[in-house]
């Protein structure tokens, strides 16, 4: 097995602070050495009904499952979850091998 | 602006041949010149409740807008998600510009 991806599509409260949250993200992923890459995205096209009213979306990459699994049971990742579930209206968790069919260039 | 993804998470209808609307995907994909990189996967941890009952993940990126705008909107795209949406229960799509925090090694 390949790369495994840990995706999180979310929305955000009302009135909440979602650049510090983000910035948070970014400090916790900077101290991980597992994860092997981060990038996040907010929804451009407004479609509403397609996206059911997620606003942002969080995709992260590990060499393997083992890697995964460190990354989601390590002390600093399990305290930045409640901070970031407060801030949350609904979130999807989609934790995936990856099946590369087309690779970049 | 930089890269664009379009993201599908997708909950396939009991009984659909899930391979052959994957094959066809790719096939789809390998004709279209403007998608950079296709990826894709299956739900690993089966936590039924984080990932709200979708099965699948699609993680299509683009040069840029226009790139996503012309597969969107291309014949060959429009013909296949006749055929996706049938096989499936429910979809999530999400398009957005990519922020890369911590790029790939």
């Amino acid at each position: 097995m390949g790369e495994v991806k840990h995706l999180v599509v979310a929305k955000f409260k009302e009135g909440v602070a979602v650049e510090e949250t983000l910035q948070a993200m970014a400090q916790l992923v900077s101290t991980m050495d597992m994860v092997k890459s981060f990038e996040w995205g907010a929804e451009m096209l407004g479609e509403e009904m397609l996206r059911q009213g997620f606003t942002h979306v969080f995709i992260m990459t590990f060499n393997n499952g083992e890697d995964l699994a460190s990354y989601l049971n390590h002390p600093s990742h399990t305290d930045f979850i409640g901070t970031f579930q407060a801030a949350l209206e609904n979130a999807l968790v989609f934790d995936f091998p990856s099946v590369v069919i087309k690779p970049p260039a």
